[in-house]
């Protein structure tokens, strides 16, 4: 929370967004080591259930980010058009992204019917969370959000890879992660950018580094949530996204 | 209200199109005929104080229009990516643009300190309508909105034209209406074919043509509540944006 | 709009109160001179299905005047828990009463099928203002339609009688106007006192009064335009609640 | 998320409001067991700037209490006026309570400077979600919320009565607490009544029961995180609500 101490333009804002960085490392740090779910990847536990679980997940979530990214246009920004236009472009670029999760479900098993069933209570806390920092309070700190999300493609690689290694993925199965580790290349550097020009305050570097924070470990907790959920499914105690179960382990 | 009989995708959509079209040629000459601002202008009688209050107006329902425009996109389209990302869009290009007209009020003279005064009622109603249409009801009214806006400068040019001449004005102090001319023809052609694209029942075509007929009425109502302004302002009964009274007649 | 010279609490927000109360009964003179459909109850042209068109608008808009009414104390009244709890036991007060519009529309006639229709453009553009200020913009100034609405049957009882008697109705066919103009009493007394007591600036007052005025210029309008639709409807050239003229004339 | 087989009206209503309290009782009894902060205080840890600092985010989220469950009136309900009154009438009771904590820290000692902070991560994800649910999604889900909220004091009662013989506090030192204790007696069972008259269908008590259980958790959870917040005050390490360290330990 103490990341920025003075913030000047130009070297101050360059240093602050370094420190960002630096606690973004250890948050992924921290991420790598304690998340189940990513421990379980890395261990090679992985079938198509629980993968397609976290599509899931993943879709509902998605289908929300241009929506919370247009909402800080329309409910924030009234002095700075630069910034308004920023979420705009932004949010279209980002339009339809759950398609891409479906898509991948789906690709799994052409013969497995995707129903989708409601989001799991984590993933709607995320949801919620995201739309309450994108409508109300600083209007900067969704930054935060996006400077991890478009950036987290080198610390979630290793674990993509070995999704895609255990269950024999080619990369049309993974247009969700692969695609969008390509896009999010330039909307990371734009996200850099636009929080060095915006965060003036201590208090918006600090906002903004707090909605990374929570962002990334009310995303972490979906996907604990997603092994407890596969556990349960196949101790057959949910009826929830039953037809995960149907996919060949 | 009835302009549209049936709609089979190709055909008649392009005849729903044409019967829209028709509407708003008849919308546009029952408003060129009974607009009060708007026959003031044509009959010589407007000067630097009304056409800077007409600016003063359109300066504040205009940055609400991004704001609304992607409202849309982030409360409705839940099933369809094309048309959010196109609101998104299109919300992205409209950014900014009152600061046009707050460009074009400076650009009279830069001895008059432009003090932005709250907008007239009219202007409050016309912002809130076009908020409602784009959070509630038919999903793709609004496009009766960017219908008629985007394409009006065919109907309203000699009316900018007869301003410029008589103010003795230049292109670069009419950045709003001239600039708008330009950047809008692409706008015009997308709105028409979103509209057939998307408006497949009747009651999709009778909500745009509503919203098209409804919001029209409401800025040539702003229009008129502007020329009552000028005439209270001259009368010394208002306290309203006096700052117009301060341009050379 | 100038109503308001100085506001001290006390002697000063009583002062400020008479003079809105004065602006009122100018108002009200002015409507009632004005309002085309006003004067067509008043020289007894009214008729079953006029009467039914208008409590069919009624409806459209009370329906949303309990929740208009609650959004001002969900996203103002931060620091006000008075008129935060003010807002929520009226808008408690005021729910549901569309039911008696309804009901009276059905005591006209039980043969006559109420199909409830969409609401006329003017009668969504009176909702659609009425949201809008009480979302945004001074947290007071929905006082200033409750004013006059809660006090409007001193106003139009003539009228409402005389609706009473050429149509023949009995009290519990008018439960709209009869309930409410009892409810109303105590209602219009507590608007009263939350005006005089949290108006403390002149700007608070400026507000309210340009809300009384403008809601009361878009309900006559709606009323008016109740009159136009009716004459479409009697011409076979409306759609739109063609119920209403199956009641007998 | 299995609590309920049918629900017929009457019997299976009641059936399923049981089925609804045995979870509860369940969930409580985990949160009483796992509670860090709950532990802290059975085992006498508390101390008065603990207290301050747990009664400071119940500020927080209280203050949104109320707004959030006048909501759910303004955007749902729209064919119930029975719960849309239910819910503004339970909004104006729940008015201001927050200043019952505000009130209850500032009684503490009357020396110490009361500065409210922004709320914790974890109070915020707490709001954000009741924000959620209350604006979309079933629209009896918020049940769950009050059901669990209106109904804790037997559940943390022993905990408060500990705390408020540890602090050497009085009645008049606990409004919070024990007022509402007797206050929300009947909102309890006013929402058993709702919850069994307005969930008809399986999916509605599912809601609801997921509303409940997540909001209990997301509560179980802010704890812990004032907690963890107050060994970081005691270590140096934050900045925010620094007040709570003056208090007497």
């Amino acid at each position: 929370m103490d990341a920025v101490g003075t913030n000047e333009i130009g070297a101050g804002g360059q240093a602050a967004l370094a420190m960002m960085r630096a606690k973004l490392v250890d948050l992924w740090q921290e991420t790598l080591t304690n998340s189940r779910f990513l421990s379980h990847v890395t261990e090679g536990k992985i079938d198509h259930a629980l993968y397609a679980l976290y599509l899931h997940e993943t879709y509902h979530y998605t289908r929300h980010n241009a929506r919370n990214q247009a909402l800080v246009g329309v409910v924030s920004a009234w002095d700075d058009p630069n910034y308004q236009q920023f979420c705009f472009r932004h949010a279209a670029e980002e339009t339809g992204h759950e398609h891409m999760a479906l898509h991948d479900i789906r690709s799994l098993d052409r013969d497995v019917d995707v129903e989708i069933a409601p989001p799991l209570p984590e993933t709607s806390v995320l949801i919620a969370y995201l739309y309450w920092i994108s409508s109300q309070g600083n209007p900067y700190q969704r930054l935060g959000y996006s400077y991890w999300a478009e950036s987290c493609y080198e610390f979630i690689m290793p674990a993509a890879l070995r999704i895609k290694s255990d269950l024999h993925l080619t990369d049309v199965q993974m247009t969700f992660i692969l695609a969008h580790s390509e896009i999010d290349v330039d909307h990371a550097r734009k996200v850099g950018e636009m929080l060095v020009s915006r965060c003036r305050k201590k208090e918006d570097w600090r906002a903004a580094e707090e909605v990374m924070e929570t962002s990334l470990r009310l995303t972490a907790a979906m996907m604990d949530a997603v092994l407890q959920e596969y556990d349960k499914l196949r101790a057959g105690r949910s009826k929830r996204a039953v037809f995960v179960t149907r996919y060949r382990c």
